[in-house]
């Protein structure tokens, strides 16, 4: 058996996320899945990197599936990226080793949030940015941040509210980048909890607008509440930048 | 009566052109001037810069207006802005001269051709680009661009074959930028006639591909006749960069 990864870019907007429950609902990897097992004919199990919600992008998804095509990497490239949906791609099509595995192997991942600061709207990307027209202020922005850089426990950062699993994840990286009215924030981390980068974000967002002290995010941190955070930034904001493995 | 100058931004995927003939079909112009009318409750006249075709886009587009509204424009901005569809957004409302006209005192324009030169699809901007899947000889549509050029009769470049207004036009500048896959083709002129900049690029397609060489674009430009000259490239990877003003 080939094991064939795939690096894979899509707008998330009209779909229910990378995978769903309901095995009928609108995913991406419902997509990709229903063109390789036409490609194939075989039935294809295809393995996301994780999970990405509604609504939201990625610019470097990673999945790979077992399979006995005969089909060259190139000619699958190809074929995907011809009976696709124009709002998903497959930029690479490579071998990977039998062992490989899109989530297991993982070791870092990197999400953007993109929030375009103005009171005059961002006509070309309006469905890759969540738009704050109230300005915001960048350094006490950066400065809470920094609380969150490290190893914690992140469970008031968490949706799932009866979450039995560790909370504790290691964020490497908090970057906040400004090009005109644009800030992009970056995380970098081993490992995100469901919703936890679009709760960071609507943390960081009150922060800016000046209804809460960078200080306060240690305490919220050491709370483990998920009331104590602030509210969850929409999914349109938010991008897969890239997976990382070893 | 104050002049009201705006600068306006617009994704022109499901409107028919700024301007059209018929006075019911969906344009921006047509758009723009509901919401005028419907904010100063008289009867506004909306003059842009020059038309862009059904599906072009434009980043700076111009136009300008005469009302007696008391609105500052710092008012007339957010109520655009509030009322008008999420393709379309105002970026500058101001006070012109009395003389100022968007089209007449218009000394310079800048479209923007993009060019996703892959066989893979751009996903994001998949709207704001043309696909090309074959490599380009980029070097080669430099050279031939060198042709257009300074002051030139660009009969041959223009949609209207019965054009009876003279077609001699300066294109003071034309520049292809490669960043990644995408090419950039920007001209800079003092006017444009119906179609020229897509015929212009159909026809710096045609070299890239190796179907003309680059010294055959003085011969179509003696010859004045539309048939020499190459494809009208797409309308959605063109947009309407900016207008300059004295």
């Amino acid at each position: 058996m080939r094991n064939i990864k795939l690096l894979i870019q899509y707008e998330g907007t009209r779909y229910k996320g990378w995978q769903s429950q309901e095995h009928t609902e609108n995913t991406i990897q419902g997509r990709l899945t229903r063109v390789l097992e036409r490609m194939t004919g075989e039935e294809i199990d295809l393995k996301g990197s994780g999970r990405t919600d509604a609504g939201v992008h990625a610019a470097g998804q990673t999945a790979n599936f077992y399979t006995e095509t005969k089909l060259s990497c190139e000619e699958i490239l190809r074929y995907l990226n011809t009976y696709l949906p124009e709002d998903i791609a497959v930029l690479r099509a490579e071998e990977a080793s039998p062992r490989f595995h899109s989530r297991l192997c993982a070791v870092r991942k990197t999400y953007v949030y993109r929030i375009w600061n103005s009171c005059v709207p961002n006509v070309f990307d309006r469905k890759y940015v969540y738009q704050v027209e109230e300005p915001l202020d960048v350094e006490r922005m950066r400065e809470a941040a920094e609380f969150f850089q490290g190893t914690h426990d992140f469970r008031a950062f968490c949706a799932n509210k009866r979450m039995k699993k560790s909370t504790v994840r290691s964020l490497e990286r908090i970057t906040i980048e400004q090009s005109g009215p644009e800030l992009r924030l970056s995380f970098t981390g081993n490992g995100f909890l469901h919703h936890m980068v679009r709760i960071l974000t609507g943390t960081l967002l009150e922060v800016g607008l000046g209804k809460r002290k960078p200080q306060e995010m240690a305490a919220i941190l050491v709370s483990l509440s998920r009331e104590q955070a602030g509210a969850m930034a929409p999914a349109q904001g938010l991008c897969l930048l890239s997976v990382e493995y070893e």
